[in-house]
């Protein structure tokens, strides 16, 4: 695993963590945001994003899709990093769990409603309803979570969460530039800036504005997952460390989190991916700069170059890189097992579920 | 501790779990049949019936009612059971999530959902929507619950939930007379048996005639926890012990469990208390008798006779006796704890909790 930033805090969770008993969750919710053609790569189509949330929840949970026909793919098809966080949650045989934070397309799993509504697109400037209801549930909800397990993991399933994700981080003032990731290698930048434009402009928000509000900022411009996950985060947070799995959609969360809970800085880190790190149309280290100097990056080094199979070698060539936990999962496999679990171990699991899934 | 029933699958079961962790359900739901005057004394008035499984969970998870004035009472005053779960759940330091199989008063807390919906009143025949799927998702929470916990718990609060098990219990030809329970010591037999009756005679059902099909028996004279909780008991018990906390309302869940998977009876027994099993106007034992002769009953002595409280006194006075998983928290906390926590105990607890919960 790599560190990136205050290795200090990634050292002491680390170390409370390592052999310890985790529980994930995947938070999935829709924004009708990522139906706006070019935004999200999270499904074959613009209309199939909206699908995305739903069949990765299916897969985690019954090894199969019900919602939809076939897996989550990318253009090209390139299938949805659930296949590695299945492979992690296997492997690690932790306890885990699906958050429904607002889906138009309902998974047919078991899964915590957090009272959620889909998202509207992020340019009306009135995005997502019941704010702080899905926070408060979600704060219950992390409470729960860190009951009796060592440490929690966060992450998300919600295509067009970068846009929304710049959105929120411009109205607090966290981003003055775009830096978010895509699951495309061609990150349509100049799209989203427009779109985030737009945004704030419809809600009346002048980027900054809402250096305070991360909720007022969600509500405006950003999307259902990310209460949920807020509170999750703070809820669990103050009595056992978290992992924040995910990329720049999360980056939001932990912004929000520091603001309502300044004192839980300290007790959760990002879980993330090489693939995220090392992506050269986007910075994930530079936005937590702008957050934290005390949310550390930790990331497994899961390395697709030998795959056989095209589909997960394209990860190295700049598609997907992270979604679904995928990251944290991993990190955390690797955590729980004390190190017996590598990341070749992940890879090889990996192989054999996309094997099941692809009937190769 | 006292054991009705099959002592062998008894002590193999309390052998297992024996100082293990395990995890605790409570499934809430509301079926119209409670609002029948007369049926139900879980609330204190019939409307109110509607909110006491709302009001249980938000005791349970948070400590205090949000969805109603007050906490779920009989009429007298006498304090819900849920009390009691509480303070089992606290001294164990055990795992515990709400289930919802199908409200019409939502709780405000985080909670599975099912898919279910508030059920009718059992006289129309037609009671319960979306019965298999409810039930499908109980089998893949119970499978969920299983992965990384010793044992599951599960339980119920469903007001008017003895009325509809004694017509699905009827239906499948389990009980030829009336032997369920009463949240009253004033158990209104006559009353029960003739709606039940004519709950029956709407679906055009012959007792008995559902003997093989305790899902479509549900769905014409049953209520929504039902489904919910046969998926769970399933999914679980193919991999570990479950507790099936409760009483006679939890003895359809088992007498359609066994249909569905007889191969897992032997792995889940019943977990009650001794007010149930001491009720004059009830009869769990022959219940259980004719359903299996390896699904045991282990009960808690927990004795409320020397409470300060006369809330606490009227359970031994007839009332209330179960719900909410009092009596499966109850054995589920000795067990956790190897014994250590005792009926003494709990007792105490529930005194605070009590005390908290009235302000003296």
């Amino acid at each position: 695993m790599g560190v990136y930033g205050n290795r200090e805090v990634a050292a002491d969770i680390l170390k409370r963590i390592w052999g310890g008993r985790g529980i994930f969750t995947c938070t999935v919710a829709n924004t009708r945001t990522s139906t706006i053609p070019g935004v999200s790569d999270a499904g074959d189509t613009p209309e199939l994003t909206m699908f995305t949330p739903a069949a990765d929840a299916e897969l985690l949970v019954n090894g199969k899709v019900t919602c939809m026909k076939g897996i989550p793919i990318n253009p090209g098809g390139i299938p949805t990093p659930a296949t590695l966080t299945k492979a992690a949650l296997e492997l690690s045989g932790m306890a885990y769990f699906i958050v429904n934070a607002g889906c138009e397309v309902e998974p047919f799993v078991p899964y915590f409603d957090m009272g959620g509504e889909c998202g509207e697109k992020i340019v009306t400037g009135n995005s997502v309803k019941n704010v702080r209801k899905v926070y408060e549930k979600g704060y219950m909800l992390g409470e729960s979570l860190a009951r009796d397990h060592d440490y929690v993991i966060i992450s998300e399933s919600c295509a067009g969460g970068t846009t929304t994700a710049l959105a929120v981080m411009m109205a607090m003032g966290v981003l003055k530039e775009n830096l978010v990731s895509s699951s495309s290698p061609k990150n349509p930048k100049e799209l989203k800036s427009r779109l985030v434009k737009e945004a704030l402009s419809a809600a009346g928000i002048e980027p900054g504005e809402l250096k305070d509000d991360p909720l007022r900022a969600i509500q405006c411009v950003g999307d259902p997952m990310m209460p949920a996950n807020i509170g999750i985060l703070c809820g669990a947070a103050k009595s056992v460390p978290v992992i924040v799995g995910g990329g720049t959609q999360l980056a939001a969360v932990m912004a929000g989190a520091k603001v309502l809970h300044p004192e839980l800085v300290g007790n959760f880190m990002q879980g993330t991916t090489r693939w995220l790190m090392n992506d050269p149309n986007s910075s994930m280290s530079r936005i937590m700069d702008s957050i934290s100097d005390r949310i550390p990056i930790v990331y497994a080094n899961v390395d697709y170059t030998d795959s056989p199979y095209e589909g997960l070698q394209a990860y190295e060539w700049g598609f997907i890189k992270e979604g679904v936990g995928c990251g944290g999962a991993s990190v955390g496999a690797i955590a729980s097992s004390a190190g017996k679990i590598t990341c070749a171990d992940l890879v090889d699991r990996v192989h054999t579920i996309y094997r099941g899934i692809m009937g190769f």
